[in-house]
């Protein structure tokens, strides 16, 4: 260890890897400047083998396939496809799983059927799996008709499972022992073998059917005797999942019991695969930026650098739904439009009361969806929810609807028009609690996503019904 | 393995953790039952060895911390209260730490001096710095006196770190080995010490200073000759974090490189504490989190059974920012009162220019700081960013202010009111996407966390631009 090598250890890992991105930047910029200067006929030849180029393609071999994928990421769709030339090696495959979903899809617009294979056949089972739906049917028929039984048996179960189910993230590197075996043996064993799949923390102790018995720590086959068997020494009720289980359960134990890796098996119990935490990892992130995404009205994450045609579709969908609930809310406006003509302060002061609504109940359904998904949303407490949030919109209604009324009147000079704001401001803040709690409460017994539009759906609600309300009590007690 | 620990591995870990949670509530409830059928004179001698209340005891005992940290997440104030009084073990300070701030304090606020004291002695120093902030002082002086030099250190050390710090999320638990010894010479070592720490992927290679040299990951122990020297098999060139590094940072970098764990090290490179994969998913959980409730307006998670009073306070800090933007629109609409009494289809319409601006805004600005959250936005590309999400914009206001002209041409009749709405429409999404792109970057450029509060900023700006935009346009072309 020389002290070169002490120094490099303390470099952040996130500013090395800006570093390299800002490498890779200048050398694609000294290429672009180089290109320019040259005449037309000469550019194909000398190019391929500029010094940038291979600078480029020397700096691109020592990187790890994340890091390429996060450079790729940050590039403009000509440079990357530039770049991607370059890497082209047996790390392809690598690459292609760690990029987005929607910088995977240039790649591979970019890559002839040939190029896929070569890429794909690298790839570990569930790895293939996870790529399968995004490449050409012919490839993938190619794909299988490699593999050998085992292989394509395994990419075809992982493949029949869906998005979100264990099934569809769990690997098949899981090393098998039998109980009746000493330490010694299983040390050996492993000693032949030459390389343990990453995330291995335990082995998996099964019977001669494959049904798991239990499992053996590694932690517990470092430190114990070797003589003794495998069987006083393994645990033998580890956290187990179903394929057909939901992958968030699957995040919520591992996060509960801080495991790496856990055996997915079958009804019966035979040992067919195993989740690690690295994928739960990916999965948590996945699935809150998807919420993030959804929420804003983001069909699916975006491309920064994706067509503007893209983005385009990326955004409809929501704002179509948006512009029907803006409607309808512009509609209960005009069955009022007699009234606001006759006191048109009710058209400066109508946004304020649908405004808090929809604030206060963007915040109910908040909490009530993060308390659903952390299960702690029974039928036994609903009441008692309801009542809470129905308290807590009381008093925040009569508090900000009184700010809101004595402004009122001091602008307007009406004191019955404060008292109208304060009871519309009152009573839109008791149905945005409402609705906060059974929106998500009805989306998830119609078994759907709680979180999925329900921003979109109490705003409507907040807007339609704040409008309503206000001009209502306005047109019964003011006019 | 009897059959009957098979059958024990095929239940889902989520379902078997619901039943037992039923079942604590069915025994609470049998306990409230009995309570209540008993006259006060008996009350107090009997129902402390209740049968209800003894199978409860057994019952809570065999659960694991975590376990014991949901059920009295999901419980009432006051039964929450009672298992916890039966839960006192020398597992308090485990359920204190996996429990939710909220709920943390609840529990505190039952215990004296005395009983924190004894919960926590149990506690490593990185666990330990974790609770501190919120125990009494008194309680933390005392704690301190009672532990050793070297974890008092690690204490105040832990403790000297923003939230947000690789630091604060560290821990002590490593094994250091030195790069001239025989693997044999390790593995005799491991076998001594009994137990090894969880998260145990890889051991430190470091020199007699503390300097790291490198990592020995178990795997290659396991793997390799027993007489080869860790200097033959260690990785010299780890990734490793600086205590002072962003969290986030190191997170990242978790995901990317699929890490178990990683050293920290001082500046020097001396080894100090090690990182761990189940610190990082909880951060990452936490950090979306809280992302989602303060998009919502939410101070902080809260527990949903907390009293109103403190739900209030919780929700008021946004209510009130959102009462004062609420505020300048109605003045903005105000200033075209006027506008309005000549033409009261203005004020049906005028919401939805501002509403669908708005929704425009929030998917530009959660698509900017997801980017930004990745690093994939950087000066270079912030102009092409902005050409983009501007052309996006124009062609979205032109499509759907189309649609919402001819609606309102339709509706009232009047095909130059239908323009003004074209108009309104394209001006409003314009500053939408500008405001998308600039708030969010202004923010970070000011050093503060993009995400934080930029849907009611950007949703204050959409509101009194398009009310604006579309009043003055209307101002001046159709009156």
């Amino acid at each position: 260890m020389s002290s070169a090598s002490a120094a490099e250890v303390i470099i952040k890992p996130q500013d090395r890897l800006q570093e390299r991105f800002s490498q890779v930047i200048e050398l694609l910029k000294q290429h672009r400047l180089l290109e320019e200067s040259l005449a037309p006929e000469h550019k194909h030849a000398f190019l391929e083998e500029s010094l940038p180029i291979l600078s480029l393609q020397k700096k691109l071999s020592e990187l790890h396939p994340a890091d390429i994928a996060y450079i790729l990421e940050g590039l403009p769709l000509e440079e990357r496809l530039l770049v991607w030339q370059l890497v082209r090696t047996e790390n392809d495959g690598d690459i292609l799983l760690e990029v987005s979903d929607a910088v995977r899809e240039t790649l591979l617009a970019d890559m002839d059927n040939h190029e896929i294979l070569a890429a794909a056949k690298e790839l570990d089972a569930d790895e293939l799996a996870d790529l399968a739906p995004e490449l050409p049917k012919e490839v993938v028929h190619e794909l299988l008709e490699t593999l050998d039984d085992q292989q394509r048996d395994r990419v075809r179960a992982a493949l029949s499972y869906e998005e979100d189910q264990v099934g569809a993230i769990m690997d098949f590197e899981m090393i098998t022992i039998r109980e009746n075996v000493a330490l010694e043996v299983v040390l050996r064993y492993l000693r032949h073998l030459q390389e343990l799949p990453d995330h291995t923390d335990k082995l998996f102790v099964v019977d001669k059917e494959g049904v798991l018995q239990g499992i053996l720590p590694i932690k517990r086959l470092l430190v114990n005797d070797p003589d003794k068997l495998v069987s006083e020494v393994m645990a033998d009720d580890p956290v187990s999942f179903r394929p057909e289980e939901d992958s968030n359960e699957a995040a919520q134990a591992f996060e509960r019991y801080d495991l790496v890796s856990a055996p997915v098996v079958t009804e019966e119990g035979r040992l067919i695969g195993r989740l690690t935490v690295d994928e739960i990892v990916d999965f948590i992130r996945e699935e809150s930026e998807s919420e993030a995404l959804s929420r804003a009205g983001l069909r699916e994450e975006e491309d920064i650098f994706a067509s503007v045609w893209r983005s385009i579709r990326n955004r409809w969908a929501w704002l179509a739904v948006n512009l029907v609930t803006a409607f309808v809310a512009s509609r209960v406006i005009g069955l009022f439009e007699g009234s606001i003509e006759k006191l048109v302060a009710l058209a400066a002061l109508m946004p304020i009361v649908a405004g808090i609504g929809g604030n206060s109940g963007n915040q109910t359904i908040t909490m009530i969806v993060r308390a659903m998904a952390l299960d702690q949303v029974s039928t036994g407490n609903t009441t008692r929810l309801l009542r809470k949030e129905l308290t807590v919109a009381l008093i925040n209604g009569l508090i900000w609807g009184g700010v809101v009324g004595i402004v009122a009147w001091q602008l307007y000079g009406s004191w019955s028009l404060g008292a109208v704001m304060v009871g519309a401001m009152t009573l839109n803040l008791l149905l945005a609690a409402l609705m906060g709690v059974l929106i998500p409460m009805t989306l998830v017994r119609l078994g759907k996503d709680p979180a999925m539009g329900s921003s979109v759906m109490i705003t409507a609600m907040t807007d339609s019904g704040g409008f309503f309300i206000f001009l209502g009590l306005a047109t019964i007690f003011l006019l």
